[in-house]
């Protein structure tokens, strides 16, 4: 869902009780407030300068979720909870954030406590990657189905497993940290940011395709990738597909890489858990089916997985692209606290 | 828990209602009663006969629930459901095995609703694996934890997920295919029994442990191991632990290769669901931590664990044998049948 796609229903159409999420990203504080059917009734965006430390962002994110409201026509009291997805390590029992990469200032900050003092409001606490994909399961690419696991593709691999209603965020906070099951066990094997070798992380993110489209050049290469980095262009994902799109033999070989890894990956993931649906989103989509090269990556990756699954689990799971695209965490936290909301 | 072990709970001191759990296995079939509070006040063994079919064996299995009752003192009326585990693949949604190794004529038995009429009462139907693994969650190995992932060593390795009470049967039948996760992609992998390369049950069941000795042996070999094979023993998974057990440095590399590959996909499968606990069951136990070569296996697997797991799940994670030995899957069926019984 593009920004112009955003439809927002009407208030006077929107099922009560009504929920906020919030989504803490690197750059942007992405807010929604979802009716009880999910279906948004506003959307509101707001920088999160991280660096300014996370009583700043916590303020922030309060202001948004006040702002979702005047947005909507609603007092903030008319929100029955707020949901919010922050990026890992968690605590999620204590509500802490354990930290934020390199930041100083966010070790264990509480920020689930902090935002229900800022918004009045209480505050259901979930791994980023486990909301957008609850919002996927709740509204998006996996409505109606029994169970799915969501892998998005950016900077790292995250993940997230959705079964029968219940998000899987895992007995210390880890749940579908899906971008680090191994699928390469050779000493050789790529160096995956988090220090270990050989994870799905180290193959098929955005970093990894930066990496090992460098790796490629750096032995040689004529093609639009080649030519394009000459003239001074950064290698991302974006220019690989771009250079895919036009018969760059180097950039296809890179995609291809790539989804093959995720193929090993997204296997073992279907025969531990064997969800309904597996769902791939994040900046790494390329386009997604109605491109040619996002088609031929999730071909390459639905091929692996007939190579290697149980030929019944492989006919039977749906692989596709996720359908919310960078609102999925901000609908899937108000998901989850509807979720808690029912519950209590 | 040896049949040595097992003491019965007194029908007068059970708490209703009364469950009773049936472990179809290739040799017997194993059933018990269970009260509310998971305390087994009745075992019973038939042989399963399997070539018979499967309408001989659910009389067996009807016969083992009526001979359990009379044991316990109570009528079949007084159990309140049926639970069964079953090999697999299955169709549980129609309470179906789908096939049963090669065996004719088990092709697409309605094992549930032919126990039910067997027995007149209610049949919750699951994979053995997943049963087991209710069973350790329940009153076993993992009693008292969040979550669990049951690892079951034995002609293959079978696997169970339980999170939050809640059996991961998976969307087709197939939740828990633990041992067909991947853990080497290469096209040189081991060929797994279910005829794809690379899936952990290739290098982690007893028959991969068997294959790997043989092909150590080949290749020379002047310890103990080589000696018994010599004079005529069939090399099997407690040859191969008795072996390492008087320093046969063959047999030590084959338990410790096998147990290398086990870190492996555990920490595949951690990463993915962030379980409480790891428990490993089935026949390559080795007389688990007491004896010295099932500490050395399982030290084994932990010490891959560290290498390639997030060091604070390697750090909380326990990993550890199971504790209700081959009981785990009728005491978990009866588990099952038990959480139906409170949710209908």
């Amino acid at each position: 869902m593009t920004a112009d796609d955003r439809r927002l229903l009407p208030l006077s159409a929107a099922t009560r009780p009504l929920f906020a999420g919030v989504d803490l990203g690197g750059t942007n504080i992405k807010g929604a407030i979802v009716d009880d059917a999910g279906r948004v009734v506003a959307f509101h965006t707001e920088p999160t300068l991280a660096a300014r430390g996370p009583e700043d962002a916590v303020a922030r994110m309060g202001r948004a979720v006040h702002a979702l409201a005047a947005q909507a026509g609603v007092a903030v009291t008319d929100i029955a909870r707020v949901g919010v997805g922050s990026p890992g390590p968690l605590d999620i029992p204590a509500g802490k954030i354990v930290r934020a990469g390199n930041l100083p200032g966010w070790e264990n900050f509480p920020l689930r406590d902090r935002l229900a003092l800022h918004t009045g409001r209480a505050v259901t606490f979930a791994n980023d990657a486990n909301a957008a994909a609850y919002g996927e399961y709740w509204v998006g690419g996996g409505r109606g189905a029994s169970s799915l696991v969501l892998l998005t593709l950016g900077t790292g691999v995250g993940g997230g497993i959705i079964i029968s209603d219940v998000n899987v965020e895992g007995a210390h906070s880890h749940g579908s940290e899906c971008g680090h099951i191994v699928v390469d066990p050779s000493p050789t094997a790529r160096m995956c940011p988090c220090g270990q070798r050989g994870h799905l992380e180290a193959y098929a993110s955005a970093t990894s395709v930066k990496a090992m489209a460098s790796e490629a050049l750096a032995v040689g290469g004529a093609g639009e990738l080649a030519a394009a980095v000459a003239s001074g262009e950064e290698i991302t994902p974006i220019l690989v597909a771009r250079a895919a799109g036009v018969g760059d033999d180097v950039a296809r070989g890179v995609l291809m890489e790539a989804a093959r890894w995720l193929g090993i990956g997204i296997v073992s993931l279907m025969h531990a858990i064997d969800p309904e649906i597996v769902l791939l989103g994040g900046a790494m989509t390329f386009g997604r089916e109605e491109n040619p090269v996002g088609r031929a990556f999730i071909e390459r990756v639905r091929e692996e997985v007939r190579r290697r699954a149980f030929p019944v689990l492989a006919a039977a799971t749906a692989i596709r692209y996720a359908g919310l695209g960078g609102d999925a965490g901000s609908i899937g936290a108000a998901g989850l606290a509807r979720l808690d909301h029912r519950r209590s």
